[in-house]
C-alpha cells in the first residue's frame, strides 16, 4: 500500500482548526497509509490536539505558519502579503512534492488565486475550474458540474476545456466509460444561447473522444441525463446557491407543514433525523468538497462553514484524486484533445 | 366599475385551448366586468366552447386567426411569417388599443420578438425585461425577479434600468413603499462579479429613487432580504429552472423516502394532497404568470405547459398590472431616474 500525504490548511473555514484537526483525526484513524500535514498556528494545533489527548502521532506532522488568510480578504493582496500563511504554505507543498493534494475550508478566491499562481495550469490549460458532484434522481449516480465560480466569464475555447477535463474527472474518479458532456444553456435548442456556447458546442461536439450530448436546462441538471454538466463560474456559482436557497426553503416549509398538521406533527418528530439527513444530501455545496482542477497539483475546497464530517469528505476526495492521478489524466486527454481539435477560435 | 379588456393567444402553450378556453371560462365567471378577446382558430375555439355548454357569451369574443406559432419555432421566423397568428393577433389588438393587456402560454421567444417589436420600448428603454415572484421563506412575502430570459447578456445600464422597473413594479402591484433593489452576484462582497455588474450597482447605489441593498447570492434568492432581484437573462433562466430541477428533486426524494418508512408511509397517504400543493408553490415558473415589462403595452407569459389554474392566475396578473398602470409608472420611473441618472457608461 503506497503513502499517501496529504496538505491540510488547518486555520481555513469559519470554524478553523475545531473542524479541521477533528477532520484530520478522523481520517488518519480510517486510513493507516494517509499522511497529513498540519498547516497553521503551532500553539493553536498543539492544544487542540492535546484537547483530543494526542500529543504525537505518526501519521500527522506540523508545519508551522504564522499567518491567516481571512475569509473576506482580497485575493490579489492574499497572494501578494500572505507568504507564510497556512493556505500558502499547503500549496507550497504540493508544488515542492512534499505533499500529493491539499485541502483548504479557506476563502475560495484566495485559494483560487494562490493555486493557480504557485501550481499552475497544466499544459494547454487556459483557466482551472472548480468542480463538485450534485445529487441525481438515480441515487447511485450524482453528475458533476464545472466552473462553480472560479472564473466570472469563459470564452467558447475555456468551456471547451472545461468539457474535457470534466469528462476525464467522470471517467477516472467514478469510473464513468464515456461520460456524456452537457453544455447549461437557457434553452435546449440550437438557437438558445449565446455565441461563445454555441461556438463551444461545436468544438465539444467536433471532438470524438467527447460523448457530447448537447444543450441542459437547470431543471434537468438532477435529471440524470449527463454525467458532466459545463458553464462558465457565475452560472455555476448561481445555480449551487440557488440549489442550497430552493433545498433551504423547503426544509423550512415542510418544518412548518409537519409542526401544523396533527398527525405530521407526531410522525415528523419521529422522523425528524432522516428528513435532516434528506436535506443535507440536497446541499451539495455544504456536503462535497470541491476541486480546482486543470492545475499540476490537486487542490480540494471544502465549504467555508463546513463541519467536521464535510471536511474529512474533502480529504478523502482529495485521496481520491490521487490515487486516479487526475492532473496527469487531464494532461493526456488536453494533448489528445488539442491534437484533434485545435484550440483557436 | 371600468371594463376590463384582455387578448388572449388561445392557440398558445403545450396543451392550447384546451387550458387556455378554461381559463378563459373561469376568469369571467369571477369577474363580471372582464372581457376576453379569444385569438385562435374559429372552428376549435366554438367547437370547445360548446362543449362547455356555450355558445355566446357577452364576456368572449372570438377573434378568429388562421396561424399558430410552433412552441420550437424560431423567433425571427415567427416574427417575419406568422401574421396572422394568434399570438401576433393578441399582440396587435394590444398594439391598437383594443385590448389593455395580453396573455400567451406560446413559444417565449417568439412572444418577446412579437411583443418587442411591435408594441416597442417605453422612452429611454433599452430592452424589456422578463419578471415573475418566486416564494420566500416569509408565507405572505415574494420576491420579484427579472431578467428570466429575455435577453441572454445584459450591460450595466440595462441592469440598471431592469432595477428601476422591478422597483416599479414592486411598488405598483404588491404595494411594497421604497422596494429593497438587489443584484445577483457570485459573492456579497464588492470585489466580486464582472466589471458591469459593478458598474450597475454603483448606477443603482447613486439613484435615490432606489432603495438598492447591495449584492445578493443565489441561496438568498428565498430569505426575504430583498423584493427585487436584477441580473441578466440567462442566469436568470438558469436559476429559475434550477429552483424547478431541485424542487423536483426533493419532492421525488421525499416521495420515496415517504413510502419506505412504515409510519411515514401511512401519513404520507394522508398528506399527499397538501404536499403536492407545498411543491407546486414552490415551482415558480409553472404556477405564476411572467411578465414582459418595459414595453409600450402589458404581455404576460403563462408558462408553457401551464393547466388551466396556472392560466388563468395569468389573465388576473395582466387584471393587476392593468388596473395599477404598471407600464405609465414604469415611464415615470424612468423619466425621473434618466434626469437623476444620466444613462451612460
Amino acid at each position: 500500500m503506497n503513502s499517501l500525504t496529504i496538505a491540510l490548511d488547518v486555520m481555513g473555514g469559519d470554524k478553523g482548526p475545531l473542524v479541521t484537526l477533528t477532520a484530520a483525526i478522523f481520517a488518519v484513524k480510517k486510513v493507516p497509509n494517509l499522511h497529513l500535514l498540519l498547516c497553521g498556528d503551532e500553539k493553536i494545533i498543539t492544544e487542540t490536539l492535546l484537547a483530543h489527548q494526542i500529543s504525537q502521532h505518526n501519521q500527522l506532522t506540523l508545519i508551522p505558519t504564522t499567518e491567516v488568510v481571512a475569509m473576506d480578504e482580497k485575493p490579489s493582496s492574499a497572494l501578494r502579503t500572505k507568504r507564510n500563511s497556512s493556505m500558502r504554505k499547503a500549496i507550497d507543498l504540493v508544488e515542492q512534492g512534499k505533499a500529493q493534494a491539499c485541502v483548504s475550508a479557506g476563502n475560495t478566491g484566495a485559494l483560487f488565486a494562490m493555486a493557480h499562481c504557485i501550481l499552475k495550469t497544466l499544459p494547454g490549460v487556459e483557466r482551472p475550474a472548480l468542480i463538485s458532484s450534485l445529487p441525481t434522481h438515480d441515487e447511485n449516480k450524482h453528475v458533476f458540474m464545472l466552473d462553480l465560480g472560479a472564473n466570472v466569464f469563459c470564452e467558447a475555447n475555456i468551456l471547451y476545456q472545461f468539457g474535457l477535463m470534466g469528462s476525464v474527472m467522470a471517467e477516472q474518479v467514478d469510473g464513468i466509460t464515456k461520460p456524456r458532456v452537457a453544455l447549461l444553456n437557457m434553452g435546449e435548442e440550437d438557437i438558445k444561447g449565446s455565441d461563445h456556447i454555441k461556438l463551444a458546442a461545436t468544438k465539444l461536439s467536433d471532438n470524438d473522444q467527447i460523448n457530447y450530448v448537447g444543450f441542459i436546462e437547470g431543471n434537468d441538471i438532477f435529471t440524470n441525463k449527463t454525467d458532466v454538466i459545463v458553464c462558465d463560474g457565475f452560472v455555476g456559482n448561481v445555480a449551487l446557491k440557488t440549489c442550497e436557497g430552493v433545498a433551504q426553503l423547503v426544509y423550512r416549509k415542510l418544518h412548518k407543514f409537519l409542526s401544523e398538521h396533527f398527525f405530521a406533527r407526531i410522525i415528523g418528530k419521529i422522523l425528524a433525523p432522516a428528513l435532516k439527513k434528506l436535506f443535507k444530501s440536497m446541499n451539495p455545496d455544504q456536503y462535497n468538497g470541491a476541486s480546482l482542477i486543470g492545475l499540476r497539483g490537486i487542490v480540494v475546497k471544502s465549504h467555508g462553514n463546513a463541519g467536521s464530517k464535510a471536511f474529512e469528505a474533502a480529504i478523502f476526495e482529495a485521496m481520491k484524486e490521487v490515487e486516479n492521478q487526475v492532473p496527469e489524466k487531464i494532461k493526456l486527454a488536453l494533448e489528445q484533445g488539442l491534437i484533434e481539435q485545435p484550440l483557436t477560435e
